[in-house]
């Protein structure tokens, strides 16, 4: 399942080129660009509109951070994943009350039920080009640390006079790797409400067992409701708040006058999170062969671990579930991209390409003069980064959550000292309270025998390699020695859980507002070890500015010369995705091969649904569709939402659009635009296309909107939201 | 999985005829009828030859008693599936040496391991026609319980003079439901021994959650050998013993010179269980409107108490472990052919066809005065059968364990209190092995709370109806009463078993040799319940006797008025499945549509075990292929295996053989009769096809031949074998 977005890799995005009709994730100002081939897929509106966020359709798409959703009432009902509110239906979720298992569904407007806390629907109603004020004259001049303060001090000049505008919340974003800047302004909704989610045998319909996986039948789609102050303007949630009024919504496509059909045009609008589409070859060399492979190594090891410290701890396993969830599904990607790159030839194709781009370049005075430099210079620079990436990938694996924990709090006790405007990026009072959820919900991914086995698992790795690799701040930390093993590092990591109280939730959130002498006085061994890591963790972070400085000069430098290289080909670039709007277009289709032994047609139905049921009890459960779903498939009462040439009603669908994680829930809009289904999934074998685009493998897997509109008529009976989204 | 036969459902055979090309189960004498058939087919051999049991290709296939397998080599080396020897391979494992787990290959003749107690190989040596024999003119004239006793009286005659020849087994069987019988003898070699069995891994990839689907990746695939006697006759196990040279044996095909392709003609000969093609409407009526899903239920409720009960204890889990595998199986089977039926027309069908078949007989005196009879007879006394069907059917289930194994043994008392020849078929000397067997395997199904729980459980719901429907023996053996709760019940029951000694293994045994008087004077409660049980066991046999007396005239009339009925249309008539050697022949060819969602295309290869790998922990370990195997195919290590087609080595293919349960372990054979592939599943939904064929939806799934010796060559080096089976 495209679950949320990917980016535990960071590193800077790199240009792609539109090799192949349907790639592409494209910035909503670039889509006059490519108006002749949205014209010649069929899209019926003017391609230029959708340029403007303010305006339809896209004024309709919202993202709620790490998923997209869209409005599709006029009163601010919401549809998204099925999987991306999952953890509102399990936070309303009581024992007595299983919403989880049987599903919710609001009769009223008073019984919607508030979201889980933080939630946020956000409504991106600007992008502003700033690439001149982020990189004007005075920081085009600066290299190494120096350059990047003086782009973080303007970022945060920018994003501040933005928030000016109260209810908003601003981000400046690179594009291309840093060659180009945008300042987007999203309206931030703080009162979000469940209003309907279909049963976990619907909505979750094949769990694990079908996760990435083709043909599917998974009813992944929920609603909520956007609420703002008597004033209209985004409020905390309060009794006497009223449904937002967006500008725009989507209108449901009619199964009757608009049946969506193999082949036909679909495009999707969404937050897609991290692509690396032509990244430089050494970069692709150094993922596959050593970075991914050595994660999926440690995720592995984790997952293991994490199942043996919570077998038959019913309450271990509920802390780590979340957890899990996210490491299973994170480990299930790189296996799959893994799989796709052994025996491929992707390398081969990467370095003969870049072999060009350089060609190209060197093979003119003034572009050798304009790049080389650059080109020479990243090549260099990311090899260093590559050492310090080597050196340092098991730290987040070996670092105790405790630990993590007491690091933030006392790097906001020394950040809060400071004025506002000159404190770092993410500690500054509008992110306060990002910073105390995160300490609050610390209880419900941690789980004391698991964050020590865990802990020390890894550190006896590290501390198995040669003694002058390692870190010695990290090594003195917890009084450990080079090449000390799992048994006494446990012991020492013991003791120091035994001096702390940080596991506590009220002390820890305590020491929020404890200023640094407090720090330096404690005597907690967790605060101890965090005031003692100080210094050295910000010798890193300097280390890392520098590079990060010196390496955004050139890699703008590169991705400039991509860009050029491909513009003179005739070639149009589109940035790699990084969690800002993006629209893709293609198809409705299926896939010759599709897996090995089969070939995948474009549609599933309800009546794979009956043959896949299994019960509550077999295949842990995933396959358990409900009574009243499986009795309404039997007595074949589909009404118009029947297909005749399925003669079913179609569940899922197979596109050509390109996606990725973050476009969970994005709408799948057809030519007039009207909302035919849900992204929410891609298939394991073509994951590696966050890498490598390959149109005969890639297809995104879509929730058909007439299985939503089925089930939730004719099973759930969800008649006040169908009225609301005027369905027939 | 087409896991051996299944004939819980008993019930005499009927007569289908060939609609469809690929339709049909063919004995080998009818194949001169439909030699065009297979010459159109591509057949190279004159089809006359399949007639000839002892000639080349027949003569090497062999029964392993619900499975089939055959004669690869000069040396008596047999290949069959992974599942049909997996007894054996478990029977050889020790926790220090997981023959499952590894896989095995015995590297000298001196290595084989015996197989596990009572394996057979049956060599079916001649079929001879008794029809005359058995409905002589004396037994003609009879009717009910003197006709059964006629009948089998005459069965033990024929059969008393064929096991005169030593080292024989013989047995007659009806087919068309009773109107013909076969006198079939086999040569019976008693000394079978393990050979070579990959990894479960391998032959079992995919386990329970691939069972019955496609795409199907697994090897499942083991070799036995044959051994004889010094003196070339059947013998116990003895290390004098020598391999059995066969009088044929099948060479497998060359993937070079005679590579299989889609849409090659394929046939296969094996021994399939039972099919109920054409039954009379209201026994298929009967079947899906009650039995079927009453024995669904019955077999649920089953699963579900024996996983309840075993829970955390390991030596239960492992005592139920093959029951366990067996009601699970017939279970899915059951709950796949339920799918099939619900919505379905076959009923509507099959009463179209027989209301045809009647006004054919009403349309001609002589044809009424001929059948009519017998078709008005047979309805009412099927319609009585099945009142006594639907009192019954808990009775399997209700029944302790022990107390079916101490009615055995008294009425085994009984019985050798006559001459051999007057005892009961099943209770002659001939049986003896077959009886002890039996009471000594007790031990591995048989686990005291499951057994208590399961009986309890039935027996209330037994006594739950009308208590005139109840049989008073039955009732009174306990003691218990009509309406009696499950708690007082179960204290019933555990009382029966505090007084019995019969879990005793040892205890068990010596009842094998005493005498009626014994048995009479015993106390022990379980054996005492035996005792009073006698006579009306006894009077429900009767019943039962002179219903199918009456049963078997009227029914082989209605036999004869179908085969009459479809030769007046010139269309060939084949008996049903009746565990005897057939003959089925069809092409390779994939599936459109597949399953919902995609289309099946006819062969998977190494690829997708690739794809589909999880390793030991996920998935129940299921999908867990061999370090070494997963390194070959990565390396693309193919050699002459690699078909250019599929860039791959085969593992799998679907075929529209026409097959079901006993077919397991089947040589498929080309054109030329070569080897090349082993007949191993059908798909879950086409299961109904054993009552209803449909060549839309039939297909068998296949292991590929080139793929057992891609693994045996490249992975596991079993070179002796292959040099053994002449593979170059």
């Amino acid at each position: 399942m495209t679950r949320f977005s990917l980016s535990l890799l960071a590193a800077a995005a790199l240009a792609a080129t539109s090799a192949h009709a349907d790639e592409g994730m494209w910035m909503p100002k670039q889509l006059p660009q490519i108006a002749k081939a949205l014209k010649d897929g069929g899209l019926a509106l003017d391609p230029a509109k959708l340029n403007d966020l303010t305006a339809f359709p896209m004024g309709a798409v919202v993202s709620l951070g790490g998923c997209t959703a869209s409005f599709v009432s006029p009163q601010g009902l919401v549809v998204t994943n099925h999987h991306c509110a999952y953890g509102s239906i399990q936070y309303n979720s009581k024992p007595d009350r299983d919403l989880l298992k049987t599903g919710f569904y609001a009769a009223t407007l008073a019984d919607e039920l508030p979201a889980a806390p933080g939630s946020r629907i956000l409504v991106t109603v600007a992008m502003k080009e700033v690439t001149a004020d982020i990189l004007n004259a005075k920081t085009a001049a600066l290299t190494g640390k120096a350059r990047t303060d003086a782009v973080e001090a303007t970022e945060k000049q920018l994003v501040a006079a933005c928030e000016a505008d109260a209810g908003h919340r601003c981000n400046v974003y690179p594009f291309f790797g840093g060659l180009q800047y945008q300042l987007i302004k999203q309206l931030e909704i703080r009162d979000v409400r469940l209003v309907h989610a279909p049963a976990t045998g619907v909505g979750l319909f094949g769990g694990d067992a079908d996760n990435w996986m083709w043909p599917r039948h998974t009813g992944d789609y929920s609603f909520y409701r956007a609420y703002v102050g008597p004033d209209g303007k985004p409020a905390d949630f309060s009794k006497d708040n009223k449904p937002y009024v967006p500008k725009h919504h989507l209108q449901v496509a009619s199964p009757v006058t608009s049946p969506l059909n193999d082949g036909d045009f679909v495009m999707v609008a969404g937050y897609p999170g991290r692509t690396n589409r032509h990244r430089l070859p050494t970069e692709v060399d150094f993922a596959f062969g050593w970075q991914q492979p050595a994660l999926a190594k440690a995720l592995g090891e984790s997952i293991a671990l994490v199942k043996a410290e919570t077998a038959g701890r019913r309450d271990g396993e509920i802390k780590m579930a979340s957890r899990m969830q996210g490491l299973q599904n994170y480990y299930k990607n790189l296996e799959g991209q893994q799989q796709s790159w052994d025996g491929s030839d992707i390398l081969a194709r990467k370095q003969a390409d870049f072999a060009k781009l350089k060609a190209w370049v060197n093979g003119d005075a003034k572009r050798q003069a304009r790049y080389g430099a650059d080109l020479a210079a990243t090549e260099s620079l990311l090899a260093e980064r590559q050492g310090i990436q080597r050196a340092e990938l098991l730290a987040n694996f070996m670092t105790p959550s405790l630990l993590t924990a007491a690091r933030q709090l006392y790097l906001l006790a020394q950040e809060r000292a400071k004025p506002d405007a000159e404190r770092k990026s993410g500690y500054q009072d509008r992110d306060l309270p990002r910073i105390r959820a995160s300490q609050q919900s610390l209880d419900r991914r941690y789980d004391e025998p698991t964050d020590k086995r865990l802990a020390a698992h890894f550190l006896a790795q590290y501390l198995a390699q040669p003694a002058n690799t390692l870190n010695p701040a990290w090594v003195d930390v917890f009084s450990l020695k080079a090449g000390q093993d799992e048994a006494s590092i446990r012991a020492q990591i013991d003791k120091v859980y035994a001096a702390s109280k940080l596991s506590d939730t009220a002390t820890r959130m305590s020491w929020l507002d404890k200023d640094v002498a407090a720090f330096k006085a404690s005597d907690d061994a967790l605060i101890k070890a965090a005031v003692a890591l100080y210094d050295d963790d910000r010798r890193l972070e300097n280390r890392d500015k520098e590079l990060a400085g010196k390496l955004q000069k050139a890699y703008a430098g590169v991705q400039q010369a991509l860009i050029d290289y491909h513009a003179s080909r005739g070639e149009t670039a589109y940035p790699d995705a990084n969690n800002t709007l993006r629209i893709s277009f293609g198809k409705v289709q299926g896939r010759t091969p599709g897996a090995d032994g089969s070939n995948w047609t474009p549609f599933t139905t309800v009546d794979g649904i009956v043959a896949k049921h299994k019960g509550p009890d077999e295949a842990g459960g995933e396959f358990n569709a409900p009574a009243e779903q499986l009795a309404a498939i039997k007595a074949r009462n589909f009404g118009i939402y029947r297909v005749k040439s399925l003669n079913s009603v179609p569940v899922n669908f197979l596109s050509t659009l390109d996606t990725t994680g973050g476009n969970s829930g994005s709408p799948v809009l057809n030519k007039k635009s009207e909302l035919v289904g849900l992204l929410f999934d891609g298939t394991l074998d073509a994951v590696i296309s966050d890498w490598d685009f390959n149109p005969k493998m890639v297809r995104s897997i879509c929730l058909d909107s007439r299985y939503m509109l089925w089930q939730m008529s004719t099973v759930d009976k969800t008649t006040r939201i169908l009225q609301e989204m005027d369905v027939k």
